[in-house]
């Protein structure tokens, strides 16, 4: 079983394959010959004599590095195809993918292709210099059965006895939705082999046989249950192999980190370790807030690929989500997530083995994945993993459906396992929401991990100091400056729901309702910037700064005679209940709608009962005065069709220098439409810098309107309102 | 000048040791002739036949990990040594460094050892299977004066024609204060050889004749300067071979970063290539705020390893110091400062080729650098930095004195080079100054790289948007709180710079001069914990949370009768010049002083004159009520000898769980003296913690006293003053 011998190209092993089964051929003259297996502990490298102590412990692990990488490949494995084979039925899981990379490796030179009469004196020779051949064999029932249910082993073993057309109706059934699968003839042989080759591989790994090792396997595993087949997979490949591993090792092969680059969330084997310890599971995945497979499973739970789910039991922590936000993440956003999250816990978690569950689905070229990792960054992201586990790292095929895209990559790992420096790469910048989505994987992952908890709040313990929410506090010291310069009062706002921080959040001038000339200011809190402690997040407040553009244009206003409403937005509303490090989105809807009813509120008991004659909305929400550094809003109404006419004529709408709708074509010419009003582009970018920025603009137009209302013309009231609340 | 040959041990050598000069005889027999030659981009591994365009851009590159791993020494290094014999003269740059490195890479087997007619053969068959020797020879001067002046160049030659009493003199007037530099016969000579060893190792790397390479070589380099030698240092190796290589491939070896991780700093470096954009230096060193070794320069500069040193002109940004606070850092800290600072900053400059300048006095044993750097550690450095510049890394040997230490170390990287993956390693947990020290680095470095923008407060900018610093607003909001509940005022003080974060830094209660009781608290800002985003630093001030144990104390104090006298103590006091990401170490000795005033102020003008019979101070600073997270302070007078005493009888101190007082044996002894007051052991960390632990312990204990001294007694006034303030 420990054995591993050099192989030939293909040809040789096409003979094998008529063979009935078992496949022990590379044991039975490989294994057991010492000399010929390069990798027992007890090795041909010693010729050290008399050695210091120290020396003695350095030498320890021997020198893995004059180990062979392993390959594991066998040609059956393109025996698995689609029994249904009309026209529209091709399958992007292809049966080439395997022959591909394989062929790949024997043109680079990493497989030895010359006469086979010297294949064995050059292997032993020079045993790093081409991959050794790993053979492949069935994987055993019992071992299928450590990762899966008896009736699922049974439900893949009857696909044999089925007649084609059976087959092509079970194709027709399992081949769409999430399930997607399809089945042929041989399905049962090719994935025990597939769960065998993996077997081998991580055995030859973890066992010290061989220094890594490449498994180019197929059918995929990791979309595969416990207890169903799904996404390709019938079984887990990598589950069972650890687990086999774990069980044949148990000393030496304890803990084990499976890190899954597909494209797509490994479910299955996220929810078969989601309770072991030992088992260390990250994976790098586009999530699409789940819509991206295999997305919402069927019962109600939430989506498997959520950044929040940590595992459970014994198993909390052991489960690290990288689920990028959308597709179009490259080589800035592996490399980062490789350097924030996935080093730092692995080496804190301290593997025994890694096995890399690698689809190169993310690959640059891949349609399915639409994410452009390159060549050199799975070299990089390889040769970072490759510093774990005294170097035991075994690569498991997993997804990757551009031929060519999935050949370079696996060439680019499997030559960096060999030894090659991972080529130069100029790392790009990394996407702002990919960056943040990382900070939130650390603010989950820190209750487990001592290296994931610098920089982040330890929410219900500063709850139980009776800590406040700045923004409340924030607030009070806004309405203390208000109150000393212009008189202003909080505003009585009788809700069924009167939440804390809605207590302070509108003032007034006195004597609102009298007054000629009213503004009303909707506003977000001021911005914050910040600086707090490397270590344990604390923040001098003299390291904090408040940007704050509301104060200037109220002094303004007050000294012209206006009178103000000024209403500030909180960004999230002080609950009994809180303990939220970051706002789930579910809270943030909710939020919405509150502001909207304080808002409607506020017009029905007051606004529209004062009896001013000019009235001008400034704020971001929408309004006369506008400025948008996010969503342009739209404002129409379906009772006063005159509505977004007069929008058009009474707006001034800021928009931030580097909105889209200035360089996408389409959207420039969508924004001039009535429904936006006048909107103006801003030579700055962020809401306060624009305050600033059109102060003068702003005052200037609003002093503009007021003197041609009052010097006779219309003195209809103006009013506006919002898209979103007449929507 | 590109041949590097298959050397045997030591012996080979020395015999050519005898030739007159040049050491030329590697270029003699290895060089030109491409079948003995491993590296030649178009060497003969080259078997590939018919490939596609891919995989021949993948195939760019060749397979640079076939190459073998080159190994410069030359036992003539060792003949630098001490003119002065006196039995007290012993120097740690000990000629047995090199010796013993070298020594140990043949006893671990990484050096070929065995009957030279094999020599050849084996070296040529398995080129990665040992480390390919690379002769030494002298630097020319044309080559020195690529990094030194011609007459420091004179300087060194001169040595040569010294007598022995000569040199003894030279030594003594030498071997003290900051130049440390000890002289012999044959200085000059090794200088010359170490820093032609240098050269031909980088040479061999950048040229691709190895994969990579160790110069085993003395004397160091580091610290000498353009135009003197210092701390052991003749010439700078590093900086001439630097200069060498990118002279003689101007194409590809235009970006070098110099990765320096002995434990002092490379002054030399650091100034040679400091306005050098295309020199990237990074150093990690204990700094100990500039009192390790190098320390202050004689001119009135700030210390060279300052983390506030960047570079300047065209190479701004091309010197980062990673200097560490004190001595005793280890695996931890080195690990975290090559994934937070050095591996995203040389990611981000993407050299050509990388030169280690390995000291290896960080290293656990070695007395001088009082550091605890693994072998292990040290693997791992290298593996990162074998990710850069395709692999091209040459080491080059600096300090390091514990020749234990420095083999054992020397042959982790060696064996790294060579592709042994780093050994398993349990990462302890980083020291919080280190990790903050971290922080600043990243400030520091922020306005010149990306990937270290992330987090970071852009101070400028947001000063000319008007942004406020937050310790002035939350005042303003407590103000507003305790005006609110207990109507208190601010006290007006006069003061001859009245900053604007003095203004609402005393609040009173009416009427304080006619109270009975009074409650004097000082205390520091409210403790502030934050989240800001990842990406911009701004922060949602929902995600922020302020702690104040301070309030309910005023609300006790208030419902008990007593007049109150609130002091909030500014952590830094907002001017107008006002740049500061982070406070600087001077702007706190001014702060410290200007506080002191304000307390003196205080007690002069306000409460020495009230008529209170009892008058209670509860603060950090001082006082009777006291709680300690950071230094305990004496209190004592050279006046009133009674003083200690009365603190003693009449103070409760209340020290965090973790303060080092209660673990020194000798601490704890010191502390129950007298002037540190009645000291108590509090259960938790961290102030706010603390105080709300206590909150009825120390009531209790006031409402006790206050009983006693109205229950007759002594009505004497109760008083107290601070250590620091007497001091």
């Amino acid at each position: 079983m420990e054995g591993s011998q050099p192989m030939d190209g293909e040809d040789h092993h096409m003979k094998d394959a008529d063979r009935p089964k078992g496949l022990e051929h590379g044991a039975a003259n490989g294994a057991g010959t010492h000399e010929a297996s390069p990798g027992s502990e007890e090795g041909s490298f010693d010729e050290e004599t008399d050695m210091d102590p120290d020396s003695l412990a350095l030498e320890q692990s021997r020198r893995r590095g004059l180990l062979p990488t392993g390959v594991c490949y066998d040609v059956r494995m393109k025996m698995h195809m689609n029994a249904d084979f009309s026209p529209g039925a091709h399958h992007p899981e292809d049966p080439r993918r395997v022959h591909e990379i394989f062929e790949a490796f024997k043109r680079t030179g990493l497989i030895y292709t010359g006469p086979e009469e010297d294949a064995a004196r050059i292997l032993k020779e020079v045993p790093t210099r081409y991959m050794w051949r790993i053979p492949v064999r069935m994987a055993t029932r019992e071992e299928i059965c450590l990762a899966h249910s008896a009736d699922h082993l049974a439900w893949v073993e009857k696909i044999e006895k089925l007649s084609t057309a059976e087959l092509r109706e079970l194709t027709k059934r399992y081949d769409q939705g999430r399930e997607s699968l399809y089945v042929g003839a041989m399905s049962h042989t090719v994935a025990r082999l597939s769960a065998g080759g993996a077997i081998e591989t991580c055995k030859n790994v973890a066992g010290g046989v061989v220094k890594n090792a490449f498994a180019v396997i197929r059918p995929p595993g990791h979309h595969a249950e416990y207890d169903h087949p799904m996404g390709f997979c019938f079984f887990n490949n990598v589950p069972v192999a650890v687990r086999v591993c774990q069980k044949e090792y148990p000393e030496t092969c304890r803990k084990v980190l499976i890190l899954d680059w597909d494209v797509h969330h490994g479910n299955g084997v996220q929810n078969i370790f989601y309770d072991d310890p030992n088992v260390l599971y990250i994976s790098l995945h586009v999530y699409q807030n789940g819509q991206f497979y295999p997305g919402q499973p069927p019962n109600p739970m939430t989506p498997d690929g959520g950044i929040e789910h940590c595992g459970m039991g014994m198993g909390l922590g052991r489960n690290v989500n990288i689920g990028w936000h959308d597709q179009g993440m490259g080589d800035g956003e592996y490399m980062a997530a490789f350097q924030k999250i996935v080093m730092p816990i692995a080496q804190e978690f301290n593997p025994d083995l890694v096995v890399i569950s690698a689809g190169f689905d993310a690959a640059d070229g891949d349609e399915l994945g639409g994410c452009f990792v390159t060549p050199p960054c799975y070299a990089h992201m390889t040769h970072m993993l490759m510093s774990l586990a005294d170097g035991r790292v075994a690569v498991c095929l997993e997804g990757g459906y551009n031929l060519r895209a999935i050949s370079n990559s696996a060439v680019a790992v499997a030559k960096t396992l060999m030894g090659e420096p991972p080529p130069k790469m100029e790392v790009p910048k990394i996407n702002k929401e990919a960056a943040r989505m990382l900070a939130k994987v650390q603010a989950h992952q820190a209750p487990y991990w001592e290296c994931m908890r610098q920089g982040i709040v330890d929410v219900p313990r500063t709850q139980s100091l009776g800590g406040e929410r700045l923004h409340d506090v924030i607030r009070s010291a806004q309405r203390q400056v208000l109150q000393a310069k212009h008189n202003m009062t909080p505003l009585y706002v009788q809700r069924q729901h009167l939440y804390k921080s809605f207590e302070n959040q509108v003032l007034v001038t006195p004597d609102l309702d009298r007054a000629r000339k009213i503004m009303v200011i909707i506003h977000d809190p001021p911005e914050l910037l910040a600086q707090p402690d490397a270590i344990d997040t604390s923040l001098e407040p003299h390291n904090a700064w408040l940007v704050d553009g509301v104060t200037d244009y109220i002094d303004w206003a007050v000294k012209h005679g206006f009178g103000v409403m000024d209403i500030n937005i909180p960004g999230y509303i002080t609950q009994e209940e809180d303990t939220d490090a970051f706002i789930p989105v579910s809270k943030e809807r909710e939020l919405e709608q509150q502001i909207q009813s304080l808002v409607c509120y506020l017009w029905d008991n007051y606004i529209q009962l004062y009896q001013a004659d000019d009235l001008f909305i400034l704020g971001r929400i929408s309004g006369v005065v506008s400025f948008v550094n996010g969503n342009l809003r739209a404002v129409k109404s379906s009772i006063d069709e005159q509505l977004s006419a007069w929008y058009k004529e009474n707006s001034r709408v800021f928009v931030a220098a580097d909105h889209a709708c200035w360089t996408d074509h389409e959207l420039t010419r969508r924004i001039h439409k009535r429904r936006f009003g006048t909107v103006v582009r801003s030579q700055d970018v962020g809401l306060s810098k624009m305050m600033r920025a059109h102060a003068d603009d702003a005052h200037d137009w609003i002093l503009q309107r007021v003197r041609s209302s009052e010097s006779g013309g219309d003195t209809t009231e103006e009013e506006e309102e919002s898209g979103n609340m007449n929507s």
